[in-house]
């Protein structure tokens, strides 16, 4: 597949408080740069895709840090704009057991990526050698900038039949009050989506469909069906993730395609870096609709890609296509020497 | 309530080895202040309460550093005095399962603390804007001049209506054989405390009560009453600790005032860093107090103030009302964001 | 002296980039925060006076982690106002002899301490335990809130009698083309103040003074005494720097009050941390001022106050008095043991 | 006791990828030097034994960086060479739960210890005052240099009556499909060995064995004693070893000696270094051996050891023999204070 | 210029031991990877050319970190083949005025770039999108593999009439007591070669020149031309570089073109970063001479360009453009705010 | 030389701020164990010598950390008792340029080391294989137990013709008002030495000679010869040293031996880590006697020695013999590689 896969989003940089302190406690800070966008193109490349994102970073140094950093993640960065003097950062404080992560969100809105707007992408160069496009929810919710440009690059990526992919990621704060405004966007992006990621809570909290079915898998079985034939879209996968005690997390994956369903292995597992997790799971179904694996390998590598990054550090999954298969194979999680 | 809650104790140099090595195999060392009054009046003073800590710190930059380092701890430091050369210091070397962590302590009987005597504390000036004071049983055992400080403290206090609290904290080998010396010491604090914090076992072993109960819970019951009428104590609390392996605790918080016992939820997580746990749990009990708290409300506020501060890191608890609220809500400890 | 000396100003994080390295080459940060205000009052505090900041932090966990930052500073927290959920930023490169420092801005203007206006403050209670207050002509360039503000508080400490100080401080960038609103702003502050730091640059570019003098020595002994009698300031100090090679500066401070120029030795040194070496300044001819010291002792104490805040690691001068006149004595600056 | 127990190894340069992160995400890696001679070494000196490792190190700072790093574990060195340029090396990036780590490993080949042949070593000289000494299987897979001198140091130790023991510590990779030679080379070493560490494992697929036993200790205990007698072996010990869920092992030592076995209590415990967590068992049979311990107390003795190694930072074991014997009497593992 | 400036070279990694310690005295390290390909090209990257290395790395997770690293850099990696096991490595002691640095190599001749062969490139594809191609003298010496390709590359570029460049470099050490090996090798180097990096004393000691001249700019003025006409070089330029006290060095760059000499102003400077400051100056000069500069503004740019290489941390140099114009302008080299 | 060099002396924990922090600045420390005695034991070990320290180390993890830091250096440790709880502390800021280094000593009066009295030592078993003992006059001045151990080891030294070494190290601090006492002390000390280093300063401050001559150089000249007369010392060194700006110091080595004077090379270099550098010129000393270098060669390699001390991180020197030699060679100070 010579074409490539793209991604708009947001870079956000992320100051991370080592050794699980508070932000109070700690003088240091670890820097790296993260975001939906971000993540599923460096899970992408480290499958061995070719990938680039539609992005714009501020023109200074603060810019060039990020640069270097996507780079070293190996995502393609040709369709990235500099622009401004701003970029969106969050604080991330690790929890530990029963006292929750913290993440502490700043500077977002006057970013340079939410102060862009449509037009100052170069729409027709950048479509002009992709064939997969990847979206995310949040960019929706919080600037108009942000959600005029990806209502945009989705339709012309439609009309010229690139693959258009959408992960809900409903964030229920940053939508506030306004659940109807969140509906029509939702909307409007599944009408233009092939490949979407969701779960049966944005089914019902988001879409507004109900069921009555108590257990998760059944839901889902229910209506992830309906909203697929409601909206014309190919492909739905989510995970059905169930938090255990001690920062662990039983979770299963599953993949809707062609009105049947196919699911993952169930792992129980403990989690190290949370961020991302959901991203690695993207990742691996793209790649697999990409390579066109089996549709029972697309959900086992996808739910394997999912667990690796929940136990790397930092927010963009690095893990190979043979880790990821060794993990399918049951392989033995002793030390490799 | 605008008067402040005091607190009269030890402030010692803890000197942490990073990444659970031992001393050996380390070349740095964390460095940070503690003790229990500091850690009951961090916590009290992230909970919205004015404090001030009773003390000697050496006249010094070992001093300043200790200084400098309360205060961004938001412990009140007017009460401080400044005087000698050394401080107390424990160097703390993390286990990891059945590894156990090991405390060293040095320097402590020299310290510009144990040095100080009564009479070199301004009682008057000390106890006019005070409702509440803390003490803590280990000064009672390290020096006589503490001890006698500790006693002058807590008798002037009494005269004056203000609240005693005492934690017993009794630590065996810092008595060595003496158990008459602590128990008459014990009895002493106890006759002029109003609020108490302990278990059966110092009723067993420093009092010298016995019980034909067998369950820790039980014994408890049978126990704390009769210490709570024998030496006219208002109010004592404690928790009922298990240890389960792979640092795991099984938890459960005990309010016994007004001839009434209430308890807290049990839980059970594991532990992140151990020192200041009970001082957690303390502040927890204060602060409800002073709030005047539902019974119910103290007990599992306190608990789960306890609990935040074994998960979080050094000996001082950190954590807001607002997070212990939320952990008493059963809040689900996933990422915040 | 039993009243309090305030500043007015903005608390910035500096994220500073460790090893002399340039931000993309880093994954690690070292946070503080700092500020004129913060610096000026920092230093203070460690020569003994009772200060206070009149300031807007976030209130989120990064104006959590700003308020323990401060209180580690031993600056006074009382007047701090909590609100909004943005801090101003700057990150710190270092440079290395030719290769000069980078300091880039974010997020500023949409800062707490920005965003908050005059009638936020609750100002009599604020001026009521003050005679000194300090202001910073940045505050003036970088928002009409922080500007009008500045203007209301200094009248306001103008009428009751309290000392106004103010530190030109002038930033070509920040006012780009618009030297004449400048002008207006400074001359409006001038006539507020009792106290004012400028050199000769301040007169001539913003000011728009004149002089045929051509050495830096002589054109300050020719304007600055206009400067003092046309706006009625009692009192003019500053510094006279020359940069010389591999990081170092040639400084004499000046002193010019009553009609009368004092001036300090002229001392040579090499430069550790750049920002706040000014404020060091500053805080020692306020101090002297407090203290009544001899016109002579209070511009040696200020020039030594602001060498070692230049050679003392962060932006806020911690050296105490001792330390400054162990300078002033030409102490030997061999190792004290 | 006055002899030493000495070691015939390899010393490895271990860099080690700190905070869990995979080799691509780091700027920094922790250096230390271990190999299995080393490893057992440190313990036994722990313990209190005269120590000496025979090996070969480059003539050059990276020689004389491991070279101090020995002497801080504590190993003797009197009998170890300098030669040549080159160290073995391998990085270790720690995994975590499902992921697995990775060791991977660079310039060992051309290593000052493959490169050395046996006649450069002192043989008289060192056998001199030896009264054991610990081969390792690795050795004879990774160079022929090695392997030779090996066998001429085993058969030297043999017939002066040395006490010659034999960690079997079979590695498939570094065979590759050479089973043959494997076995003719551990068949050579077992007959020279007086103490043996083995599994099952060993004696099935390095050995040849075969049994209708499934269990795994029916099968130890089934094959051992045809190994011990077939091999003339006075002592054959070794750990039963399974790897549930999370890090976590179950774990069971067993001594196999004058026809008698004897088992350790079972152990479940996770892991935290799981490098040089066999040669703290191995360590732990010798010492017990060497000071004549009951053939109980030395398998107790022993699988404490190796637990502790397994809890401990670093490849190489360092807990004293008190630490040991606290965790054999089921000391409860909370914090020591 | 829609063609790209490649380099021929070693990728090695950097071992550096932090806080001027030796190697001996540290437990940390800190990992990057250069090579003088790598920094030339990092450098030509900052200015804005498209760049890509030739060269092989080990297929395993060394070299995707070295990868990784590179890309962080900017370098253009669709040159890079992967294959082997292992990289050249060095590690780095930073001295301190009178004592000086080290740097240990290891590993080099087993590298992966080392063991690969000419036909292992695919030269045709290689060429196909280059106008420039970058050579250095170290890989003459290292091994036969690495000099064997090198000729091959710069013939085949020659032949393509591709500009070939070649830094001399000439380390004594590393040809030993060969030194008509050496003639030999830079006479054939030298005849490809469009542009060449060299000073006095590779005329003298390699190529065998004499003069009578004293001084080094009237050598350089004298045999450069010599060198330039015998071997029909378009362009040579050098630095003439002596060594000051306290780590500072005074130089000044030439360049010798169409029968001219091109001379820099005189800089003197503390260094920071010893390694890969030649690589800047190169840099500079390859980027004036696409770029088509004047010829005053080629030798001031890359002298510029050198000089901040020497004062950045790390072998590569990461200067912008920008950042060298402004200190060839002799700006200011305060903080820039 | 078959025999040891030893050294009686305390060994110190040293908790050094790092990044020219102040203490209160810092929330992490660099741990070291240096002593006057350790610090010439290690250099000594690097040049190719036996030692052994005489001194007490707590019996706990501290001092287990103590002892394997010792080892790392290479100092022998076989006369190293074990007991009690404490170690003598200090912590080190380090100043910059102007602003002077401060070292804050605590905890060392009641040290295992300042608990020991003679009898504690095994006299006979240390001196047996001893041939030079060294003692540094602090341990004179801060307890009456290692002023008596010291004089009872010197006199058995000097029984049995083993050479004392006697560094004056006089610290007016250390004696206050006492210099009487002083006095007394070092000529009894100075009676049994066999080398010394001292200066003109303890000839007139210490043992009260007076000189008519003003430059120091002369004053030396003048005394050193009359003390050496007096107290029968065969070999007298030590330094002339100026402290010039920007932590520069012009320093030269003096040797008095056989009634003649040799000098060092004069050199001006700037200081890296202050502590330590009298024992680096010290050791060099010893060294030169023990290897009978001429008298020119002795006072060249000791300077030099101690020039490398000087700019070597840490207390202790751990600079070869080929290292000194090349600084003593002019060896140009560029990087080694």
């Amino acid at each position: 597949m010579a074409n490539k896969v793209k991604a708009f989003g947001e870079v956000m940089m992320r100051l991370h408080v080592p050794g699980n302190k508070k932000l109070e406690q700690t003088r240091a800070l670890d820097m790296s740069f993260s975001g939906t966008g971000v993540n599923v193109l460096t899970a992408l490349g480290k499958f061995g895709n070719q990938t680039s994102l539609i992005t714009t970073l501020p023109d200074n140094n603060i810019g060039e840090a990020a640069l270097s950093y996507l780079q070293s993640l190996r995502v393609g960065v040709q369709d990235i704009r500099r622009d401004g003097d701003h970029i969106g950062m969050f604080f991330l404080e690790d929890g530990f057991d029963l006292r929750p992560s913290v993440v502490t969100y700043t500077n977002r809105e006057i970013s340079a990526f939410h102060q862009a707007v449509a037009s100052d992408y170069q729409m027709e160069r950048i479509l002009l050698d992709t064939d997969m496009v990847h979206f995310c929810g949040i960019g929706l919710a919080v600037s108009e900038n942000a959600r005029n440009t990806m209502f945009s690059i989705a339709e012309k990526a439609k009309e010229r039949g690139i693959l258009v992919v959408f992960d809900c990621n409903f964030r229920p704060k940053l939508w506030k009050n306004n659940i109807q405004r969140a509906r029509n966007d939702y909307q409007q992006m599944l009408q233009l989506s092939d490949v979407c990621f969701m779960t049966e809570k944005d089914a019902i909290h988001v879409l507004g469909y109900a069921t009555d079915e108590v257990e998760r898998k059944s839901q889902i079985q229910n209506l992830i069906p309906k909203v697929a034939e409601k909206y014309g879209i190919q492909t739905i996968a989510g995970t059905i993730r169930e938090q255990l005690q001690d920062n662990k997390h039983e979770i299963e994956g599953f993949l809707y395609t062609n009105a049947n369903f196919y699911f993952s292995k169930r792992y129980v597992f403990r989690i190290f870096d949370r961020i991302g997790g959901g991203d690695g799971f993207a990742s691996g179904i793209m790649h697999g609709l990409r390579q066109q694996f089996s549709k029972e390998d697309i959900i086992q590598f996808a739910m394997a890609a999912g667990i690796l990054a929940h136990t790397t550090y930092g927010d963009s999954p690095i893990s190979s296509d043979k880790e990821v298969w060794a993990l399918v194979s049951n392989h033995d999680p002793d030390i490799e020497r």
